[in-house]
Parts: structure tokens; sequence; C-alpha cells
């Protein structure tokens, strides 16, 4: 689908956030002394898992969804998500009124299914081992005549995601403060190619960095070899929200010409992170979320006497992974 | 110390709000979808949890310390807390660059002793049982020179957390939006009495009901009598931030004449709402600032058709006992 997509540009962000006005969360922008001092510097966070849904999904979501001329699509809208899109989508496409079906494989935990459905939206499930789930979103997709919504590489998505960190750097003007460097959970990179629109329009100079799980640093090793990367496995990290196979040929052509670098965590460094998200900062943040945090706090980038801004990308996680990450610390 | 003090008004609530200025968080206002949905109302949250030291203590203990003349206190400050006061004093003590002295019982959690120790402050422990912490801490204010900064029962502290239901109320108006009723925690009444100051003034058609642990209903039991009644017990409630012993007495007369209500949860009712607060709200909540949610989930208020403000008070949890209650559900 995204083939034949122009790039999008900040002038689409801002588009965007018009949309967005009344709908999704203003996230606030937080500070932590705590980790302040152990940054030797200033980070200022941008809470996403306080986004409606859970993630910065939303924004894209909604950003996509309330563009559709509903007579053209009489079928709704079909996503393939496992998890934050399908949440983000189920509920773009309620406010709407339009009806939504999430292509979701069948070993889907159960709370994500009921978080989805819960949103109003119809699950198709598939065989993970047997079965593409674009191909079966395609074909719900034309026997429904429902749009596709990809999950990043589509530019009313990117321009949509593009906004949380829009928000951050007005915010930060707004008080006279502005950052020297920018940190972005990346899977797919849609979030990191809004991110990357709207910090070069509005803060030039300020370098825009990657974070990664291990073994799933496509974005890393793209960067570094300047042409797109598959990561060597499909599974195998515990943050779920970040196991996308490739950067996106839409955001890898934003991304990759001016991204500042790629830093990549451990799981464990996500558990340290997400156990401070926990006690520091009182809010709960998912292991995909966590990954600019850890990167800080794993020493992955120099922040001393520098003001480093981060998204807190998502908070939909299991209760039962939560509670034993913080009680095995 | 509160005896020949007289009451604050709003007046102070909005001199408490212009100190605060740059040094409090200023938190958001939030909303979920699956909250309403419950309350079949509108729910309008505001989350202390996420101020500065992870409660709302830290309002009243700057506008507080934050006026003392320095040359007349050189011994700083000395309050009595085992928990978040402790906390809030800490913070803006050190940021005043007072010394601060805080008296706990020798049996508190070494986390307690951790975060308020990193916060700069002298510990000085006491053994619960055969020692008052309010003589402890007026004969070290007497011997160290030190102005005493009591938990709830004061001018300052009282008009520095009205500013939180301040701002709840002025972002609503900003939208819009108004409150028919707003459910704060109550323990010794200070976050309680500094509402009502905002509510009154901004809002005086808004009922103020407060929210307590069962066992611990000094206050409904005080509106039902008319008199500041004491509670029979001084612990057994996971609620550890809301077992003053009885209403404050500057407290109670800024409270007693107009609070529409007392609502009890029991323990039970809190941890299914701090479970929502991790699911739903993607937000770290302590047993006692669980206390206005618990009370709206349990069905202890009407909230169909009206649109209800909630205080989250604070965050301070320990892992143990969160990811236990997580795990356990």
């Amino acid at each position: 689908m995204a083939e034949d997509q122009s790039l999008p540009d900040f002038d689409d962000v801002k588009a965007a956030s018009g949309r967005l006005l009344g709908q999704a969360v203003r996230t606030p922008v937080i500070e932590a002394p705590l980790l302040n001092e152990k940054a030797r510097g200033r980070v200022l966070i941008k809470p996403e898992c306080l986004q409606r849904t859970g993630s910065f999904k939303f924004r894209g979501g909604w950003n996509c969804i309330s563009q559709l001329d509903k007579s053209e699509w009489p079928g709704g809208v079909v996503a393939y998500s496992s998890g934050n899109h399908a949440q983000g989508v189920a509920a773009a496409a309620q406010i709407c009124g339009l009806p939504a079906v999430i292509v979701m494989p069948a070993d889907t935990p159960q709370i994500k299914k009921d978080n989805t459905r819960r949103l109003g939206a119809e699950i198709v499930e598939y065989d993970r081992a047997s079965q593409a789930r674009e191909e079966i979103a395609a074909k719900l997709a034309g026997e429904r005549k429902a749009a596709l919504v990809p999950p990043f590489d589509h530019p009313d998505i990117i321009a949509g995601q593009g906004t949380a960190v829009m928000e951050l750097i007005e915010e930060l003007a707004a008080r006279g403060d502005r950052l020297d460097q920018l940190i972005v959970p990346a899977g797919g990179g849609g979030l990191l190619a809004g991110s990357m629109l709207s910090a070069k329009a509005l803060s030039p100079e300020t370098q825009v960095y990657c974070a990664e799980p291990a073994g799933f640093d496509d974005h890393a090793r793209s960067l570094a070899t300047g042409a797109r990367q598959i990561n060597n496995k499909a599974t195998g990290s515990i943050c779920d929200a970040l196991l996308s196979p490739q950067p996106g040929q839409l955001t890898f052509a934003i991304n990759g010409p001016v991204l500042a670098g790629g830093l990549v965590v451990s799981d464990d460094e996500v558990r340290a992170a997400m156990r401070f998200a926990f006690s520091h900062l009182k809010l709960v943040v998912e292991p995909g979320g966590s990954v600019a945090l850890a990167a800080i706090l794993s020493g992955k980038i120099d922040t001393q006497d520098k003001s480093t801004g981060i998204i807190l990308s998502g908070g939909n996680v299991d209760p039962g992974l939560f509670g034993e990450t913080l009680i095995a610390a």
C-alpha cells in the first residue's frame, strides 16, 4: 500500500495535530530530579503511556481514520496487529462510527483480544506459522470494501505519530527550554519518522536517536549499512511492541538520512527501566515503551550537561509480567 | 502549633499557586473511556502521583517552607511523618537550601527512609510504642531553632494542597467543562480542606466528598456527629497514607460545615482500584491514593450522568506490595 505514497512533511504533522485536538490526550512533559541526577543532565519525558488506548498509536490511527470518506469504505477499516496499533485503530474507528476488523495471531494473549473487542472491533485470527497477516488483511479489505490501516508505513500514520514530539518541543519552547537530543523507541519506525519531521522542523539542531531491543536492532544496522536490514528472528525479546522485521520503506526514507544513531538495550536493562519508571515516575511503562529510558539509565548515550528528550511510548503490559518484574528485583 | 492560627481562604491558595510555579509539576487532567463507561458518567482524574516526590504533599511543604525567613530558622525545618509528607518537606527544604530533620518510627520501611535521605534530610527515629512523635519533633525544633512543618493542620499547608483542585477546576473551565462532584482522599484532611477552598471559590455548586479506608473513617463519623471523632485503631489498613487519628482542628473547621458526605472503602476495593489504575490509566497509585477511585468503582457514590472529579493523591508504594496486588488478582 505504501509503495505509491509520497513522504509526509511537517505540514502534515501540523494538520494531524489539528485533527487530534479534543480526541487525543495532550500528554504532559515530566521531569524527575533523580533521573536528572543519574543522567547528570536534564531528561524531559513525554509519557505516551498516558495516551488514549495506552500508547501513541491512537495518534496515527485517528489521523488516518478520521480522514476516511465513510461512503467510500462501507466495510470500515482493517488492520493487522496484536498490540498497540490494534487498540489505537479500534478506538479511532469506534469514535468515527466505522466498523473495525483486526487481524491477530491465534496465540495473542487473551487480555489484548479483550481490550481490542472492548473497543468494538471484530477480531479475525490466523495461524502465525502458516499464514501471512498482510495477505489476510488485504483480502479482508478487498472483500469488505474496508480501508487498510498499516501499522507504520503510511504518510497519515507517520504524521499522526509526529504530534507527540511536536507537543514536546512546543511545550519546552513555551518554557524557554530546548532539546540537545531526543531518543525515540523504534519498531517499524513510524513514531521515529514522525518525531523526526517535528524535530527537524521545530528544533533542527536536536540530534535524534532511536532505541531498540538487542536482537531487533534493524534500525541501528540499517543506519550503519545505509540499506534496510532485516532482523534475524521474529521473537525473543520482552519488547513485544518493537519486533517489526525491518524499518519501513517510507519511515526509513525519512529516518535514514538524518538519524544521529541507534541505541541498543538488553531485556534486563529494559526491566530495570520499567522498575525505575514505577518507583520514580509512578508510570506503568511496557517493555517496548521503556527502551529510551533504558538507554539513558544503562549509559548508552552521553547525557551529561545536556537536555535529552525521551518518549515512553506505551504502557500496555500484562499485570503478571509487570508484577514479576517488580518482585524479581 | 495550629491552635492560634487563623483559617486560610482561597486567596491563600492563589498565593500558594504563584509560589509553586516552576517548582511543582502542573499535573495533567486525565480521562479514561473505560472508567467513564463504568461510572456511566464522566470522571476527571487529577493524578498527583505524578507530582514531585510522588504525592501532593510537595505542594503544601513548598508553600510553607519557601516562605520561611532563613535567618530566623538556622536549624531549618522539622517534620514528623513516615511517608509522603516526609518526602515533600525534605524536597522543599533541599531546594530552599535549609536543613531538614524528619522524625520517623524506627520500624518505617527502609525504602521510605532511603527516599527521604536521598532528598538530603536527616532522620531521627523513635519507638512508636513508647514515644510521641509530636513531642520529639517539638523538642527538636526548639533545640535546633528549626521551624516545625505540621502534616496538615496549618494554613500554609492547607493552602498549598488546595492548588491541585484549583488547577483541576481551572483546566476544566478552560475546556468549557465543570464538576458536579469531587472526591478527595482524607487522612488528616489537609488536601480535603485545601480542595474545599478551591472548589467553593471557583465552583460553588460542586459537591465535595471525602473518601477514607474502612476503620479509619473519622471524617465520615465526624461529619455525622458534628464533632471530631477519633479512630479506634492506629494500624490495620493498607492505606498507610490515611491513618491519621482524627480530622485536624483547622481542616475540620473548613471541611465540616460544607462536606457533602464521607465515602468509605475496604482494602479489597482499594486493591481493585490500584489494579484498575495500572491496567487502564497506566498510573502507579498507592493504596491511600486510590480511595476516591475505589469509591467510584465500588459504587459508593452515584456518578450516572454526572461529571465527577477525583484526586489520585500519591504513588509511593512498595514494589513488592504492588507486584503482589497485581499478581494476586
